[in-house]
This record gives C-alpha cells, structure tokens and sequence, in this order.
C-alpha cells in the first residue's frame, strides 16, 4: 500500500543540495530532503578546544537550531527559553560525533570546523538532512584550505537516513513529519562510503521492536544510505569526489 | 564619484520580495537588499500579553536574529551566549514599534501577530529590509483571517531605509556593510505610505552632524522610501494593496 | 585473553541492588554494577505535565546527576556551569523513555512518576545501572499505591546493559570506565522481558563498525540483559514479580 | 495653554546638579531635572576591552538602572528577572554613544571610563539627565587624572533634552512622566556645545509626525540643550570649563 | 585607646534618619550611620506569595543592593554578573526574618510587604543600618493603610547594630569598614524594644572567641540598641510611637 | 518530659562517621546524626582562586546540595530552578568558613582544598552534620600529601550542633527535622576543640529570645560540640588525632 505521498517503502523523497548557497562561510549548502530545508554551513577557526591546545589535533563542532517559522506551530527560540533543549543538544552531538568520524583530526592540524545547521522548513529527517548536507560544506570548506602536499582530511563519504516501523507495521524510508509522529519505531543509522556504521540510534518508546524488525530496519537504511552517497558524489563531481580518502 | 558598487549615491540596492516563502507560517518572505537576505515570517496566535487581556485589542512583536553563517565572522548564537545582545533587543523593538504603528489593533481583536526576521546573509541594512518585508508578511498573514465584514487591520503602507553621511562626506542611501562600517553619519528611517515619520534614528558617535546634513539625510530617506512603497504595491497588487486603509 | 579485571568478555560485573535504602521516597534502590553506584528513587506527584492534562494518563520524567566526589577528578555541579549538560540531557531522556516503554501510562491514571538517579560512584555503565535500578524503584514505588481491582501499570521487565568492541577488537560486556574509555565502538541496549528492543544506541566515531560487529554486539548485549531480569525477578520475589504485566 | 506643572511649551524644569556627591567614585553628582533625581558616577579602570587592547586607545561604557522604588509601581530589580530589558539595554547603548562622542579616547590612552547611571526617583526624562549629569561626573573624574602637558580627553560640551507632541498637539520641551505617558510624539535629542546633533531618537508608533512637526520639535530641542550647556558651565566653574576643547 | 575617628569603644558613629525621602513609595527613609547610606522603601502589594493564600495572613521580604558607586572600588551590577551573591542572599533574608519578628502577620491580612534597602554609600554596617531605617520605612507604609479599628500590624521596635574584636583585642561597636576588615571577631545582632534576641550572627573565622569575649560583645551590642531604639522613638513621635504594639 | 525519640533534652541523636566511603576522593566520610546522612568528599586541587595567586597561602571552599529524595517531598534540584537558593548559598558558607578556621592555609601553600558535603537523606542538622563530617574527610585528605618535614596544616579540632528552643519552652540539642519545624528558637554552634566559637547563628524569628535563654542555648550546645569531639578523635585514632594542632 502507498504512503502518503505515494512513495514506496524504500524509497527516498527527492534530495537536493545547493552548494555554494551564501557568500561568506568557507563552505554552505542549502540541502532539502523533500519538504524539509536546511542550510549547513562550515566556518575554520584558527583555534581548539582547551583540551586539544599543543596536541597537533583539530576539531570539529556542531550547533543545530530550528528557525522560528520551520514547524507547523511556530517554535519559540532557544534564547527566549534561556536553554538549549535535550533535544537540540542530542543532535548536535550526533551531528558532530558523525563528521568527526570521517575526518582525520591529525591531518586538519589545530583548526577547528564549526558545523551550523539551520532548519527553515521542518518536515522530518531535520537530523539525517543536517549530516548528508553538512558533509558537502565540510568539504567545500575544507578545499579552500587544502595544501596539495598533504592528506585532504576527509577520509570517507558520510550520509545519514532515518527508518521506522510505521503504525501499519511496515517497515518505511526517509519518514516525513506525518509518518514520524505515527511511527512506532524510529531509528536513524549513519554510515560512511565503506558501509560501515558510525550511529544507530533506534527507539521504540511506544513499540519495543524484534530482532526481526531491527534486521529488515537496517537492510531499508543501508539501500537508502547508498543512494545518497551516490548522489553526493555526482555533485562534488570527480574532482573533489576524488580526494577523498586518498594519500597526496 | 562613484559607490562601491557603482551606484549613484541616492540609489537603492536591487530589491526583491518573495512572497509565501515557507509552507507552514501564515506570512513568509524572502527580502533582498542587494546582498542582504532576511527570511521574514508573520505567525497569527490566539491571545495576547497580559497587560491587553479584557481590552479587545491585539499585539504585534518581532524578534530579530543573525544565523551564525550570516556575517562575514561567525557570529556566535545568542543561545550560546545565553543572552540576547543590545543591539538585537534594540532593533526588535524597533521593527515591533514600526509595525504596530500602520495596525489598527483594535480592529485585529485579542490576538497576537508574531513577527519573524532570521538573517541569512548580512550586508547592511539588514533592519530596514526586515520591517520592509516583515510589511508584506503581516498583510499576507492577515489576509487568511480576513473577514470581509469588518476593517483589515492595516492602515497605511510601511517601508523603512538607511542613510549616512559616507567617509567622503557625501550624503548616500542604503549603506552596504562596507559603507556602514565608514560612515560617520549613520541613520535610520521609517515611514508611511502617508509620507509621515515613524522613526528617525540618527547617531553620529564618531562625527556629529550638522543642522544642514540633517536635512539632506532626511530628503534622500523620503525619496528611498517612496521607491520602496511602490514596489510593495506592486508586489501585493491592487487585490491586496486596495485593502489596506480602507473602510469595509 | 583475560580483560583488567579478570572477567571473560560476556560477564557481567557483580550486580547488587539494596531495595528501600532511603526513607522518604515511595521506591529507593542502591544499584551498584561492580563499583559503578547510583541511588535511584521513585517519587509519585498527583499531576500530570500541561499536556497530557485531562487526558486520564499518566507520566514518568527521570533526572539524573553526578555528584561531584564520584568520578576520578572532580566533577562540577550543573548548577554551578548554570546548565544540565549535553551528555546529562541524553542520558536522563533515555532513562525516561525506556521505563515509559513498559509502563501502562492510562493504568497508571493523571499522575506523574518522577525518577531520580544520582551517581554516588561511576566506573562506567551509570546509565545502564540507572535503568536497571530505578525500575525496581519504580515497582515499589507503584506498590504503595497499587488497587487490587486495577492493572498494575507495569507490563514487562525492563533492564540495560553496555556492550563494545575493545582496543583489541573483542565483544565485550558491560564495560567498566577504563575500559570504555579505549573502546572503538560503544553501545548500550535496553531490552524488554519478553526479548524486544527499546532502545539500541551505538557510535563507532573512532572506528566506524561493519555489518558482522554488529551481530556481535547485539548477541552479546542479549545473554546479558538476561541475566539482569533474572536477578531482578529474584529480589522482587514472587509477590511483587508475578504482579507485573498481570491482568487483575 | 499651560501644562501640567504651569510651564509654557518650551520651559525646562528646575535643573540642578550636585557635585561630589559621593565619597569613592571619582566622579559623582546627583542630577535633578524636577523631580527626576539620578546618580551618577564615572569611574577610572585602568584596563580596556579585548579589541581596544594594544591600541593606545581608551572607552568609555555606561550602565543605567532604575532602583525599584523609583517608580510609581515598584519595578522588579533586572537580577530578579534575570536579564536586562530592553529598556535598559536602549538607554545604557545611547548614555555610551553620546559620551563618547564628545570625548578624545585616544588621549584617554588604555583606560576605561565606566559611567553608572542609577535612577532614585524617575518622574519622565531618566535618560537625558542621565546623560547631560553624566557629563560633569566625567569631567571631574577625568580630573583627578589630568596632566596639564596633555590634552584633556573632552573636547566638547554634551547634553540631553527630550521634545515631544502633547496629546494637545503642541510641541512641548522636557516632558514629565504623566506628559510623556500621553504623547504622540516622543523624542530624545543629544548635542554638543557646537550645536551638532550626536543622536536623534523619535519615535511616533501610536501616530507618525509630519516633516512640518519635526521641524518645530528640532528648533525647540535646541534651545533647551542650550540653557543645559549654560547651566553645565556655571556649574563647572571657567577653572574646569576652560579645559574642555583646549590644547594644552 | 581611641578608635580611627576618635570614637570610644561603646559609641555609635552619628545616626541619622531622614523620612519621606522619596515620592512614589508608601515608605521610604535615607538612613545613615556616619557615612553609611541606604535608601530604605517599603511598597505594599495586595497578594501574598502561594504558601499564604487562603490563610488570612501577610508577608513581609527584603531586597538589598549595592550602588556599583557605593564602594572604593566599584562593585560589578548582580544582573551582570548574572546573579544573586551569596552575601546578598544572605543580607536580605535576614533583613526579611529580622522585620518580620516584631510584625503581626494575621493583622496586615493578605497583603505583602516589599522592603529594599540600596545602598548608596557603604562604610560598614551595610545590613544594621538597613534593618534600623526599613523599620521607620515600615512603620511609615502600614500608617498609609491603618485602619484604627484593627490592630497596627508592628509589634515592637527593632534595631540593629554590629560589634567586633578589633584587631587590639578591645570589644568595639559600630564598625567602619576599616575596623571591619581587620576585626578578628565580626557579629550583627537585631534586637527588639523589648530587649529580647532575634538574631545573633557571630563569626571568628580567623580568630575563635572565648565564652567571656563573647559576653562583652553581647552587652556591648545591647547598650548600642538601646540608643538606636530611643533615636528610632523620638523620629517616629508620639503620635505614631505609640501605636507600636498597642491594642486598637 | 521525654522528646519524640525517646531522647533528654541534652542527648544528641547517634553519630556514626563510615571513613573512606567512595573510591575516587583524597577523603570521604559518610555521616550520619540519627536519619540524616550525608556523604563529605574533600578533594586537592592544585591552584587558588584569583585573589590568592602567588600569595603562598591556600584556600577551602565547599559545596552543600540536597539529594532530591532526601526529603519528604522531593525536592527539585538547583540546576532545574537555575540557581543556587539562599538557603543553599547561607550553608555553604557557613561550612567554608568553619573548617577554614582551623586550617593553616599558610602551611598549606597555594593549594585548594574543595569540600562537597551531598545530604542523601535529611532529618534536621544536615549543617551541623556537614561540618563534623566534613572535618573528618578533610584531615583524611590531607594525610594523602602530608609531608612529614612540615607543618600538618589543620590547627584544631572543630566540630557543631544545633540547639533550640522547643515548642514546650525547653532547651533542646540535636534537632531532628520535627522538632526543628516546631522550635521557637532555632541556634547553630561551630566550636574547636580548644572550646573556643567559631560561629554562632541564633535566630527567633517567631519569638525572639532572652538573656537567660541564651545562656542556657550556649551551656547545651558546648556539651554536645564536647562529645562529637571525643568521636571524632576516636575515629581518627591516635595517628592521626596526634597530627593536629602538632608542630614538625
């Protein structure tokens, strides 16, 4: 049977990633998975973190935030509530957790990536949206900077999906707003070109699921995490795509 | 002599307004002042501050905030920073005060227009095109309550401009970043469609001015403003333009 | 080869939880997994949060805190930064939601569970020892309330445990600090009685993990949460053992 | 039409400032503009912010509170409500702007002028007498530090005046708090000794002001700023007074 | 020996108390304790805090602040700093016990009373300056609003005074801020008219008292309140003296 | 008459102090006065606080909380509220001050010593029970960087009690959480084991107190500070008892 939109199971919404989008970050995309709109940008910072100062090593860090206008309802600013939520600081650890898995910290040297994703439209995947296009402006940030003498400090492509259970038992692809809320499992995965996994983040609050479940989840994720990583590398195109992971 | 950009010096950047914007929000825009991009939204909610429970009179108020990626140096959330700074609480209240000042709030009755301004891209000016375009949200969003039988709660057509006293000492509109950042005479106005002063906000920290600059500041904002005025017009079209300070 | 403490790699440190240590909250536990400590109660409240308000259901929120002595170097109170941290936030909405996973929260009727764990000591496995614990907390908790003619509103066992892949590529369980703290991949999973998934959350951010790891790590983390539901029946008893997912 | 208080259209109140009033700042008055009563204080630190340091350039920062028993209402102290309003941030932003504007900070050299504007008793007109007492404290704290073979670092006369329109549609100069709360027009004007403008600050959000009113507001906001400059003189005494604007 | 000012050991620097010192406040006075200023207000509110509502009885807190100008180096605002210090949480709870003593809560009714004492000037003795001048400020607002066929809400005079070791081993009352900081033994002690305790806050962190220290610094203190408690009657008059702690 | 418990009036309730409780800490104890416990860590940290640097000298400072099932009703934790309560911040310096009165911070050298005194379960002198403690931890601490060739750097013993009045008119010791709700008089005593005071803070809010009632207050808490004294070194046994106060 259809989903709302008429996709098939496994299927992905259109995916689209603008790059280039604003003028000042060292790197930007505007990257939309259907209905839901982000702009991920990456700013290099001369400096570290304390905990990293005289070790060589760079970092990478990321702050998400939803724009006031992005949800149905309109959502109060964080700064008016005085507090990140639990919520926004989940993902932005996620966020970066992620790309710092891809990256080869020694390589960047003591610089540090801020990673910024802003949502101006909100319908599902904020999270997977934010990973699968900040990665693009990770690295059209880190190009500017590049010395051909050494190691681009990419070392693998990076997509992130969501999967679920939905209220008819399917097992469903890239859930938007309407089918998350219904969902009584959903469970985001996070995986490099390799097909390896960085994050697998399921939760069935509502459902706890079987292992059954939890092996066609993974099988949906993987599918869709392929198709992105090829997408992502048609837009770099072979001159960027290329650099990634190789020795200089 | 020629500006930075080749304009003469009583010539607005290119503009531009896209309206309906986002899908969720009742008003949304894009405006551009030339490099200056703000995503303006208008969001209707059902009651109003304490102070006007009882009173049969609406409110309006803004909110106003730069994404990290917008300027030419990240600039750090407030969130973050755990405050709002001076600077975006005075120009909050000033979009707020602008806008109220073309509504009939009695006419609105006890409900609360929300406004929105998110920058995305910085470069100048970024207070007069929010009230610019936060004018056409607040019309498109009132006009989905609209009821034909009662006055639409908008009097008079709004628009808001920079003017300055430049490093050569030459009076110019619509300073762009670079201008603003030279200026020794920087000044905002806001008007109606009347022709009246809502704001003048004038301040020479580096330089005070003169009777005589005075006066050609405020001649050159009037002629911006009346640029400006049109355009909106022209955007909403007669449907919507007719409405606004008409009786039922 | 033998691991630091001479445990082989699917063993459990020695797990022990004193029921009604504290005099005043309805259910109180120590849980201790090897020298990890944590006091957790269970306090009923007679309201529910805004939302659910008039709906006839229930709640259950869970905070959780390190006390400043219980870690190698002392930790600063949240207070003092002025904010719950990122990684408190995390753990105290997993321990929330996987004790609602198992509550009957219409059974339970508009009143709200609040649960409590405060790290007196952590070796690793604070989370894992947190929700292991404070669901004895919450079942005698419930027990001072419980009407013979209604559902108990507890419907399944509920326990969590740690798994990884340590510094020399092995499947270990329930690691302690050291351990974890030279761990490529890290994963905690809390499990039903009857054997579903309620909440699986691995990151492999230093070393990104295959397909087969992960059939490792799921196997492993499932032998041991058995463990922990057969010791939790034990020191529940029958009396109260038998009560849970029980229909009147 | 007389108002309020009997004073024709264009009168100030009695002005009075008390010189020295405290023992430790080095500068301190208590300003008078009728029953509006205000302390200032300027204090000399020996250190600058972050983006002046290396420059050999000094600042000037000014802070500005209302005591909660200055109002007819008491006003809940800022620290209770945890942040500073709006208001405040507005006020303290210009008291600073105008200060400097009239100081030569490069002669200052790498110290701080720290202003503190503490309203006892507020009747109308807080922010213009902070601003025109605020001036004699900084004249005598810069005082205490002056060495005669240098220039002193102010080099004009400042002060402040409000104008408005009544709710008679009159122009009226140094509106009280009952006047200012019925006005249509309300107007903060900042000058120098030469009779330049250094901020301009109108506002009319319940009814916008011809460019015929501005007019008459301007010529009336400066022959108040006038008789305040006089009377600033006197006070300081040709000792003092000859000092500001002179080379050494 | 004699004392900095040439005081004996048992005289109080030279009080004074100026009533109706501001307009809007339904109490307020200027209390000084030689160079001591506070500015002491008591505001009457016609609701009680959550605790009290439905008990028929009233309230009474305090709220103390030092001017940024009050002190020899300037003291940073709490807003700034973000919070309440520690001494000034515990300045104005004991200001709000102290008054409280000697009030009969069930004759005020349901309204609250709000004392802020600001300090203008600090020379020592910040916090018995202000216990002995928000008394008259009381007894000032409850005039406004008595009734004379109730009960007058004030049961007894209430004055407070410090005494010390100094650092030549003498008992000393009423110290400066000099003597203070050297004081081996500091001690605040709030007295009724009645000659009974109601607080006594003494502290010998760098030098522990003996038994009979102690009893010369009570004695000490009892005489200095007497006098404070005779100031105190003569201010006040008959006319309102009188009624303290009199049937209707 | 009899207390609650069974107790005479000048009987404190059992102490027991469990040494080396947690792992991590230099020193910990376990505390306990009857049903109050409270968990004392003293950790080394090895710089002072700003004012201190490169004087030589060393500081403490401590930290008090409660559990938020210590209580009878749950009590929410700081970091919720947003801030330290003044009841909190009143504690913690109290606790501060009085081990820092025995302390040779001099010989100490410019080290920190940072207390944590976290109340698990609170039945009344939860203070008093956090600076005996507290005492303990301390000395245990320091015995981990003692240095046999110097001064050991704690001066004296120090250990204190509560003492009141009770609703019967009757001087009481060691109040337990009833009693104290009930008290007229409400008086914490800090004494060293030399006899002297280090703090005295009566309060009779509800009724202040005699002379003579404050010397019988005085004479009970003596005797109970005499006993905790005797247990405390007791515990510490001769090795360590010895140490104290001793020269080289």
């Amino acid at each position: 049977m259809a989903r709302l939109d008429g996709r098939s199971n496994d299927e992905l919404r259109k995916v689209n990633i603008t790059r280039h989008y604003l003028k000042h970050p060292a790197g930007s995309v505007l990257v939309e998975f259907g209905d839901t709109k982000v702009i991920c940008t990456a700013t290099i910072q001369p400096k570290v973190p304390k905990f990293l100062r005289g070790t060589g090593s760079g970092w990478l860090a990321a702050e998400y935030s939803l724009l006031p206008g992005a949800t149905e309802t309109r959502v109060a600013r964080e700064v008016t509530r005085g507090k990140v939520s639990g919520r926004t600081q989940e993902i932005q650890r996620l966020i970066g957790r992620s790309l710092r898995s891809v990256m080869d910290l020694k390589a960047l040297g003591e610089k540090s990536i801020m990673i910024d994703c802003d949502v101006i439209q909100a319908d599902g995947g904020t999270r997977t949206a934010s990973i699968t296009g900040a990665f693009i402006a990770l690295v059209d940030a880190l190009e500017t900077i590049y010395d051909p003498q050494t190691v681009f400090p990419v070392k693998d492509f990076l997509a992130a999906i969501s999967v679920g259970v939905s209220d008819k038992d399917e097992i469903i692809l890239d859930l938007c707003y309407e089918e998350d809320s219904k969902a009584a499992v959903d469970m985001n995965v996070v995986m490099t070109g390799n097909g390896d996994f960085v994050e697998i983040q399921g939760t069935g609050e509502e459902h706890p699921f079987s292992h059954k479940q939890l092996t066609g989840l993974l099988a949906t994720a993987e599918s869709g995490i392929d198709e992105l990583i090829s997408y992502q590398k048609d837009i770099l195109g072979n001159y960027l795509g290329w650099r990634i992971g190789r020795e200089p």
